[in-house]
C-alpha cells in the first residue's frame, strides 16, 4: 500500500468550531458596546449563505471572489434582520474577520502536531490564503502549507482544488489524503484517487446538527487525534 | 509610517547555505559509496547553471518547469565534467534532492522564530512549494505559508512573484518586506514598492565570494536575528 505522504484537511467545521466561535466572539465582542443579537442565529444563517455564495462564482454568475469578500458581502444582506443595520464599516470589517479568529476543536492542534511528524499537513479549504494564516498564526496550527482556494481559483468541491494541492506537492493522489467532517467534500477526493479520513464533528452546527450520511472512508474517526493514532500506528 | 505586516524571505542563500550544504552532504553520501568528486567546484557548476535555465523559462524557450526538474536537468549537463557519468537513476533523484536538504545559517531559525512572532513570515522563492515544505520541514523553519515559484508560474525578478504573494496576504506592497542577500531580488522588491532588509551573507559563494552592490536598502543587516532584533524595536 502506498503510504500516505501528506495530509490535507478542510477547515470550517472539522479543525476548527466555527458556530461555537462565532457565538462567543461576537457575544464578547458586542456585550460591552451595547449590541445584542440572536449570535447563534447570525452564525446559522451566515453559514447558510456560504455555499450560495459560492455557488455563484462557480456558474460564472460572479467573478472570481474569495471567501472573505463572499462573508462580506453575505453578511451585509443578514444584518437588518438582525437588527444590525446601525454597523459602521469598522464594525462590519470586525464582524466579517471573525472567520479568522476561530478557535480548533480541543483536540486538532495536538492531533495536527502529531501528524506533522508523519507527513506534510496543509490545510484545503475555501477560505483564502491570507484568512487561513491570520487563522493558524492566532490557534497555533501548525501547517507545513497553505492551500486557499485563491490559489486555484475555484472553490471546493470543483476537482482543480483537490488535484491542484497534489500537484503543487508533486504527490499522486493515491499519496494523500483529505481529513473532512463532510461527506460531499470527502466523495469528491475519493472520486479523484485521494484517500479519505472522516472525523466526525456532530456538535458542528450546534445540539440540533444532523449527522453526516455515511460513506466507505479509509477512516473514519472521532478527533484528529484519533487520526494521528491510526496513521502512526500504520505507519508502524 | 505603514507597518511591516509580512517579511518574504529569499531562500537560498538568505536562510540556508546551499553551498556549504551540498558539499558536505554529497561529501558524506558519496564516501562510504566510494564516490569521490569535487563536489564543491560541482556545488558551483551547479549553481552558476541556475539563473541560465530560468532565464531558458523567462523568455519562452521552455515552458513553465518548476526548479526540481531544471536541478535535474542541470545536474545531467554537468555530471560528465564531474566524472559522475556512471550515478544511476536513483542516485541521480537522491542527489537532485539535496536542494531541499539545505542546513539553514546558525541566526536563521532562531531569528524567524522571533519574527514570526511580530508578522507573517514566508519564502519567496524560486523553489517549488514541494521543494520548500520538504527543506522546511527537515530545516524546522518555521513559515507561515510557503511561496514557491510554481504558485505564480514565473520566477524572480519577474513582478509576478512579488505581487502575487502580496496579493494572496491581501496586503499592499508597502506593508510587506523582502528580506534578501542579493541586491537584484531586493531592486526589484523595492521598485514594486515593497520594503527591503539586506541580509549580508559573505560565505554564501565560499571564501571567494565577491560582496553584493550596495543599495538604498530600508535595513542592511548581517543575519535575520538582527532584522528580528530591528522590528522589535520599531514594534516596541
Amino acid at each position: 500500500m502506498t503510504p500516505v505522504r501528506a495530509i490535507l484537511f478542510d477547515v470550517f467545521g472539522t479543525v476548527v468550531d466555527w458556530r461555537g466561535s462565532l457565538i462567543a466572539d461576537l457575544s464578547a465582542w458586542g456585550f460591552p458596546r451595547g449590541i445584542e443579537a440572536d449570535w447563534a442565529g447570525l452564525a446559522d444563517a451566515w453559514r447558510g449563505e456560504y455555499a450560495p455564495s459560492m455557488d455563484a462564482v462557480r456558474r460564472g454568475a460572479r467573478p472570481w471572489t474569495v471567501l472573505d469578500e463572499l462573508h462580506r458581502a453575505s453578511l451585509e444582506t443578514l444584518l437588518p434582520r438582525f437588527g444590525l443595520s446601525g454597523l459602521n464599516d469598522a464594525d462590519r470589517d470586525h464582524v466579517t474577520k471573525v472567520w479568522q479568529r476561530l478557535d480548533p476543536w480541543p483536540d486538532s492542534v495536538a492531533g495536527l502536531t502529531r501528524l506533522k511528524r508523519l507527513c506534510t499537513i496543509a490545510p484545503l479549504s475555501n477560505g483564502n490564503v491570507s484568512l487561513l494564516v491570520a487563522m493558524a498564526r492566532r490557534a497555533g496550527l501548525p501547517w507545513d502549507m497553505v492551500f486557499g482556494s485563491d490559489l486555484f481559483r475555484h472553490f471546493k468541491p470543483d476537482p482543480e482544488t483537490y488535484l491542484g494541492a497534489c500537484g503543487l506537492l508533486r504527490l499522486e493522489p493515491g499519496e494523500v489524503m483529505l481529513a473532512a467532517a463532510h461527506a460531499g467534500d470527502l466523495a469528491a477526493a475519493q472520486r479523484l484517487g485521494l484517500r479519505t479520513a472522516f472525523i466526525a464533528r456532530p456538535l458542528e452546527h450546534g445540539p440540533n446538527g444532523t449527522p453526516e450520511p455515511a460513506g466507505a472512508w479509509d477512516f473514519s474517526l472521532a478527533s484528529v487525534e484519533e487520526l494521528a493514532e491510526a496513521m502512526e500506528a500504520a505507519q508502524g
